[in-house]
Formats: C-alpha cells, structure tokens, sequence
C-alpha cells in the first residue's frame, strides 16, 4: 500500500513547487508516497465559507474555527482511515531525527493540519493525535513545518534515497553532528588547497583524517 | 532602500509558492522587502553547467564545487554589496527567535546559500558570513530552512504585520510557550464547551484565567 501524507492548509499552493521538485517529486514519481493537500477553505461555512472567528474573552486577531478543519480532517480520513493526525504548534513535541527515522518505518499515513498565525479554537486539538514543533521560533503558519517535518521523513522511507548512499553523510543520530569536511574540484581555488592526504589514495589515512575532523565538529 | 533576501539554489521552483502566498506575497506587495531566487545552475561550469562533482578521497554522492557558488554569490553581491551570506546547515547556530527579531532589525539584506543533501567542498565557507540551522533532523536540501527562516524573519519586519497587532500570541520569548488557549464560535461544539469566564465579559477574570493557563502549558 502506498503511503499517504495529505496536508491540511489554507494556503495548498504553497505546496506545488515542494511536493514536486527534488527528492520529495521522485519519492512520489516512484511510488513509495503519495503527498496530497487539502484546501481548508473548501470546507469553510455558509456562502463565504468561513474559516477563522474573533476569539471569545477578547483580542485581536482571527482564530481558526474547528468544524471546518473537523470537516477537512473527515475527508482526509476517508481517504486513509488509520491516518495520524499531527498539528504543527509552537508547544508541541521538538521534532529530531529520530521522530523522523520512526515517522518514516511506521506503515502508516499521515495528516498534517497546518496552524494560523493568529492561532486556532483549542478544540481543534479534539481532532489531533501529536502537536509537533521543529524549533523555538515564531512563523507565519504551519505550512513550512510540515513540508520540513514531511522532508525529513519521506527522504528515510526505504528506498527512496536508493543506491545514492546520501545515507553517509547522515548527521544527528541523536543531535551529533558527525559528517567531516569534503572537498572535490579543483585541486586549489584561490589559493585554498585541498587537504593533501585527502589526494594522496591512501584509505587507512583518509579515514583517519576524516574521523578526526568530525571530531572536532563535534566538539566545536 | 527596500530589504532584499536573495537565495542561491538548484531549485528555485521551490519558492515560487511559498514567496507568492500569505504574509511573504503581502509584504513583498507592501514594499517591505524584496524576495528572489538566484538558480545555481545558470553558474555551473562547462556546456552541461556542471555545479556538482565526486569528493576527493573518496565516497559516494556528489558535492557542490565552490565556483559556481562563488559565481552565484557574486551576482548576488551586484544586487546588494552590502548583503550578509548565510548557508543553511546542521552544523550551524540553532536558529531561535531572538535572532529572528535581531535579523529583521538589521538595515541589511541577507544571501542564502542552500546546500544540497550530499554536501558540498568545505571552500564554499570563505563565501558565507554565517552558518544557520534550523533543528536536529536532516533534510533534502538548503531550501526549507531557507524558507523558514526568511519567513521568521520577514514577519518581524515593523509594519509587515500591521494593525494585525498579531504578535499577541507571540511565543519564544527566550523559548518559552507564552500563549493560553483561545476559543472561538460556536459556544458548544460536540459536547465540547468553551470556559464560562471567557463569556462572561468580566476583563479582569478574563486575563487571570489567561495567565494561569500560559502558565500551566510553560510547565507542561
């Protein structure tokens, strides 16, 4: 079965040129995900399709409502009934590699409802299975969170990075940072030089050179 | 002068969505800023515009050579002499918003340079003035921390927010969640009701059960 991951958004179109470029467009293109949004708008009320309200007790700003995103997240879960439902939220979970390396072996789809700056009715979270952060800042929304927490788990899905091997620069296995400089060419380029051992074909001393330095990363 | 935030990559297309929707389309129409992309290809060397090739020493994938880059940055430079070059990687300073609101404070416009998932020559750092990453997780490319952070940013702006006054819900001060629950129509939603004090009208009630709430999530 073909693993689904639909986004809940009032902006979709942010998603065109992501979904379908790069890694995430071949993981697609090769079946191993399929990355779909939904338009949180279509399921706004009455004739203006109402999305957002003033908050009760006062304040500035619009809220978003939670039957229209229940009604979104219904239809998404037509489409994938054992679908997750994850919320992207300053308060939520930090996202870290290892929530990605899990998020991409669990057999199961996924869908992201995606925050308003001015914030949402708490009942939303009725609907929610985890509220996931991916750092301590403030955004416009959650839309460029799910398309790094999306990122990062559709490029680990099996298969997709296939024979390229892109695995060995890997860095945070558990918030390390572990990849050493590289170097390709030109030999010299305005007067910086590659390393010489790094030229010399000697294997036992590249690899010492290389643990080296992503020892002193590590540690800087 | 208007702020200008130009991004070097291979995927341009990636932007054309996320630059042209919600806050990033509207403060670019409002004059506050002025977002491009830069694609890296038209650098690249030879008839092919070779911008990538195998690393000395050996290992698979292929890395980002250091002329084209240099090429792009100083096209980018023409644009904006003055402009600070950030690249986007996991061994960068953890991107927080207190550097959010000191980066939309600067008179200065910003280059992004997005790496690229195999890596890139080490020499590409005499081009960069600072290295940024935005959380523990690997991603495919530069480009989504690069929205990112130009998104976090570009909403501190004065003005780009307006009489939104949308920065009540602000959270992260120094990385804390400071914002309480919000509730908005309809009173009742599933058996779910919204908190009597918030209906009552009664402002100082009001605040009270606000502040104990930011409280209760702080120490959640």
């Amino acid at each position: 079965m073909m693993r689904k991951i639909q986004v809940v958004t009032l902006f979709p179109e942010m998603f065109a040129g992501v979904f379908g470029s790069s890694m995430m467009w071949k993981a697609q293109k090769d079946g191993y995900v399929e990355l779909s949004t939904i338009d949180l708008r279509q399921f706004g009320l009455g004739p203006r399709r109402q999305v957002d309200d003033t908050p009760y007790g006062g304040g500035d700003g619009m809220l978003l409502m939670v039957e229209p995103l229940w009604r979104a997240v219904r239809q998404a879960k037509k489409n994938d009934p054992t679908a997750k439902v994850l919320i992207m939220t300053p308060r939520g979970a930090r996202w870290k590699q290892a929530m990605a390396q899990r998020y991409s072996e669990d057999e199961q789809g996924y869908i992201f409802i995606c925050g308003h700056y001015e914030g949402y009715d708490e009942r939303i979270m009725a609907l929610v299975d985890c509220e996931i952060s991916v750092g301590d800042y403030v955004l416009t929304g959650g839309e460029l969170p799910a398309m790094t927490v999306i990122d990062s788990i559709v490029r680990l899905i099996p298969g997709v990075l296939g024979g390229e091997n892109s695995a060995i620069i890997e860095s945070f296995s558990d918030g390390e940072t572990l990849e050493y400089p590289q170097y390709t060419r030109p030999k010299e380029w305005q007067g910086m030089v590659v390393p010489e051992v790094l030229l010399s074909g000697h294997h036992a001393k590249i690899a010492q050179w290389r643990a080296d330095h992503s020892l002193r990363q590590r540690n800087s």
